[in-house]
């Protein structure tokens, strides 16, 4: 399981590569909260911090053997750019449909990529056998304990930027392992998963006490980056009685936010990772002085983000 | 004239009520450089830097008095955001061809706005004749000691995040404040203006040894914050002799640099914020792992923005 001591040692290891991302005022209405600006990471996603914590913690052998992932985009950066940083082969098993620029930029860092049809074709099991033919490591993009106490390093930073613990933060939310992990780092504070409408898994999971699956005619979202099948058992634990509430976000709300994103902040903000302001600005949930909003990913296709600008 | 003493005070003042802007890696072919985002200004600009120097400067009749600016949109909003925090009535001329973006945002905080048409009108002109009907201080754009030893404070928060003066910086360049300011600020970088084609006021002067005036059939430029008539004689004084040679770009060269601040960085950059990066990546200079490249700011309407990602 994730422990709190397990987020305090992967904020150590991070800090070492990576300078904290900014924690930018943001004002919405009346009230100035933040934003923790992910998307300035160098792959453009928090995904770098699990990936580094996972992979520095394999032993020779198992960095010898590779890694294999599974991911629309933004973990598949994390764990190529970990693992060219350190010498380990990565396989990364991506969908069909991804964003070209997430293609592109896995390719780029060395990594090799596996496609498969989504939806229809089960990604895990295609990892799956991917590993039983070659051997290696799965790095789960959020069922994995290294993962998530990596990806809550980022509520380390917040919490020291910040000067205290937020109230709440609002968190982007996919499979939960960010989630998971700022729960874990900052106990005191609210933290509210902030999913697509009909792809809150991890919300109806923290309701009914159990994993739930996606519906098989979930409806279609933008938010490419936000559409897990189900949580896993690891995030399920450490949410369940730990997290606030779920909260659901619409395609619409979405692109208001990266409209704004784009126009107040100056940052270039990919679908599902404007989720959780989407739901700042939607009014969701009330914020204040030491609310953090996560803007957790910033790759999107051009193409993509005009057609947004357009749009209001 | 302003003075290097000037600049360590200033950015003393502004450290007390802005974070200092991240200074992020950026890859350009095999070379890790540095680019100072100031497009994480609250305004969106580093303008904000030299009118809060001035303004703070004024004393308390002065203050009573109110100010009065020239500006295409970014020291417009600098001096609005300063003005607002102090308490001081601020009027702008600004060009009846600003930005949407930018004369609404300089509205929405609090300044009155006086429109002139460009080009014919003389925009000083205008501002003088506000200043007799009714006083005021007149907070030029770029030809005031304040306002460069203010900008200059970009240069000390590069130093620190450095750890070292950089060995070169590339500056987008209207009339020489920001440049002026950076080069007493570093005395040992090597401060290159950069200029859109055409518009190399400051690059001209600083090879003919004196003031000299844009063409009257000076070409169209998209950079809009980068149009002076002519640089000041105070920006000359601090440039001559100690500025590194002017570069120029072409419309081109900063359309590709907005898309890879786009891509690459997850940053909006207006055209003239992009004319420093644009030069880097078209290898106009050598660069180095301590090279830093200014985007000096990120206010642009939606729909050039959505044009210039689709255009390449």
């Amino acid at each position: 399981m994730p422990t709190r001591a397990g987020v305090l040692e992967a904020a150590e290891k991070i800090a070492t590569i990576l300078p904290p991302t900014p924690l930018l005022p943001v004002t919405i209405g009346e009230v100035q909260s933040w934003v923790k600006a992910e998307v300035l990471q160098p792959v453009g996603a928090f995904k770098i911090r699990g990936a580094w914590h996972r992979l520095t913690a394999l032993d020779a052998d198992e960095r010898a053997a590779g890694v294999v992932a599974v991911s629309s985009g933004n973990h598949a950066q994390g764990v190529a750019w970990a693992a060219k940083r350190l010498g380990i082969r990565a396989t990364i098993v991506m969908p069909h449909d991804a964003p070209q620029v997430k293609l592109d930029a896995t390719k780029a860092l060395g990594a090799e990529i596996v496609l498969y049809q989504r939806p229809g074709e089960d990604r895990d099991a295609v990892a799956a056998g991917i590993i039983a033919e070659r051997g290696g490591t799965l790095v789960h993009a959020f069922g994995d304990p290294w993962v998530i106490e990596g990806q809550g390093s980022a509520g380390i930073e917040i919490t020291a930027q910040l000067g205290r613990e937020p109230t709440r933060i609002l968190a982007c939310c996919g499979g939960g392992g960010l989630t998971a992990g700022l729960v874990l780092a900052c106990p005191d504070a609210q933290v509210h998963p902030v999913e697509p409408v009909g792809w809150d898994m991890v919300g109806q999971a923290m309701r009914s006490g159990d994993i739930v699956s996606a519906a098989p005619d979930a409806p279609k979202t933008i938010c490419d980056a936000l559409q897990p099948l189900a949580t896993k058992l690891v995030n399920l634990a450490v949410l369940m009685n730990h997290a606030a509430p779920g909260l659901v976000v619409s395609d619409d709300e979405v692109r208001a936010a990266q409209r704004f994103a784009f126009s107040q902040l100056r940052l270039v903000v990919e679908p599902g990772g404007a989720a959780a302001l989407a739901a700042a600005l939607a009014g969701k949930v009330a914020l204040d002085g030491h609310t953090v909003i996560m803007l957790t990913g910033g790759n999107t296709d051009p193409a993509s983000f005009a057609a947004t600008l357009a749009s209001s």
